[in-house]
């Protein structure tokens, strides 16, 4: 059953004024396709000072702490900790895949899996963002939730 | 080349003051696939006055407001109209995909592109937080963009 | 005496560092009133997908998230649930008052009066904003706190 | 009929592509009631340098520019002035009225009152915010749009 | 060593999740520098209602909340209360200080130092905002930590 | 005279409405005076693809966009390009200076000088942030406009 509606039917925060302070952990990962022209002018910038990734994953980590203002029915949450990494993957040369994955972590009551989305989502949005001058066609792939642990409903862990 | 850096290599925001106001459109997709548990809650909820999907859209159109303060090299822009919409489409039963499109127009100097995949992204960030009590699985799928108009680098139509 | 200001008589945000965590819950009250031809445009569309005050409800939601953000004084609290209601109410047929209703938790050293009644305040607004392209006449009614629990200055209830 | 929503019968944020740019005005006002106690603390502190009006009014400028923040279906527009300004009523002595009144003026291809009315709502809430120590009783009082010129739908004045 | 950065050598939030809740202090300090014209004009509005420091602070309160959604790697705090003062000293009288004196306090797993320099920080650009008018050429002080107590480092005074 | 006041002597959003839309620069500078050791844990970082400098680039420049809502009576502007740049300066090799530049530009009918000293003044806050684990004593120097040109006003230089 949703948990997010009233009594009325309509959208709400969930009351998580019972539930208990506690560690809570989550790992979610988004990534973007791209061609060799994209991908080759990434690692040339990054051999420069110039780093699309270190600004993809500033961007990410600010919109960790946005979450609750993007996501309705979001709690805000005292974020404790942030890390966003990369990897590189290829199916085949003209077509490579950044992986972007994240790890939020909070002392609260409830978790911070929209938070790791969340960053990795805008992590990849800020990639294509500032590659779009060489190809509008960049595509963002698939993105999940990787685990989260702590908190009543247990531990989590995708298969 | 990438054009977001300065003469030190750094990232800067793309100096557009040269560039026409003109009327700009863009269209961008985003989807999240779900299992039948989930689907049919959205559905039931949907009949009531409850609804996912318009909570969804609420935080779409809000966010595409947000992707400045979001997206580091973004510039601001003064949004001139946002429209999204949801449909169906199942490969199989067990496995519903709901694509959310987005349209973003504006009057001015650069596009919106990016705004119009901000909306589709938080609009599904959005369904996966109201229906995560339900299933952590949920994966969001490819999002790019279909189309964009307006602006020296003329029309993009995604193949 | 006013609390809100400082030694040399200037605002400050008032010292909450030795008050005690506790669970505190607020809830407030605001109203629009309408004549036929709004009131009906609502109902109608309410009938349809669409719904004003499923749109009022989610801003309000968000709103009371950026009370801190709009009241100078107001200290930064973790919402724990909110929830909005609403009622109808006629006078007379010509003049449909919609009742908003609030209700906002937390587990803080603080209460949270003003979350509720910002969520209320920006509920109404986001009515008038809907209804307005068919009267500009609306006028939102008595804005207030019902009642607040929790803290050491005790219980409160309208009277 | 509601202009806010698509042809699936969800909201939208309308588009006003096609709208002329043209100097717009618009005037709001809110009010709240207050007894004695509150009234003279506000009237002390104002004689001293602190003053609750002119927190209250910093607070009601500064939420005219988050208006497109915080009502889902606004335009984002760029405001060219606002001005507050504070009237004393009263019916008995012990019910004194602090009316609250704005003005918002944008040249733009859409009106601002709801920037007007977000100002006096938010105005009034700080006022609220800052002497709810001394009384939480206090009422905001009727808040309504005065008058507005400029654009399409003509110029409106309240009767 | 720099704590700021993961093993690839990027940035990242750091990781508070096991750093002990206890009452945190900071203090710091802005100033600006003007010349008589601005000085005199500053203290004439002050003696109306009108008054530029009140401005500056109400500015200096709200930018302590905002701090996490300036500073990247800053952690989300619940700040328990702000204070802003001013001080004003003159070399020669061609050449007025108006010094910033802002304290922070929290209950937090982490210390408020940039909520206090960021406050100071912005109460010093509201005072040059608000007399630009006037003089562009005013300049913003030295702006530092004066002290800090509460957390495991330790507590820190500036000699 | 200050030009943010009202009749009642009030602070106010002045009214650009009149004024001709047209191409505006401003440029700033802060700077941050450090030890040898944090200088070098900067170098170092910088070598790998760790990097003070370009996290306190992209908070400078978000935080441009942000001014408005930083800064009460500032006019929300569409930024169009923003650049920071970087200098090292040392009078000994014990109090090495961090000079920030900053150039901000728009078309509008108002300048960006606020933009341009918020996002100095920011880039300087959140080099500190990151180095304060090693130096908490680190000063932020002088922060003012360099020049700005555009507008009625005509332009300036600072002498």
């Amino acid at each position: 059953m949703l948990t997010h509606f009233n009594e009325e039917g309509r959208a709400k925060m969930v009351d998580i004024t019972e539930k208990k302070i506690s560690t809570r952990v989550a790992k979610a990962r988004s990534s973007i396709f791209m061609g060799t022209e994209v991908y080759e002018a990434i690692k040339l910038q990054n051999i420069k000072k110039g780093d699309v990734l270190s600004v993809a994953q500033v961007a990410g980590i600010m919109a960790a702490k946005q979450t609750p203002s993007l996501i309705p029915m979001c709690h805000p949450i005292p974020i404790s900790g942030v890390n966003i990494s990369f990897e590189w993957e290829s199916s085949d040369k003209d077509n490579m895949e950044l992986i972007i994955l994240t790890e939020v972590k909070t002392v609260s009551s409830t978790g911070v899996e929209m938070e790791a989305l969340t960053a990795a989502s805008v992590a990849a949005l800020t990639v294509y963002d500032m590659c779009k001058a060489i190809d509008k066609s960049m595509t963002i792939g698939s993105t999940f939730l990787l685990e989260k642990s702590g908190g009543k409903s247990g531990d989590f862990k995708r298969k």
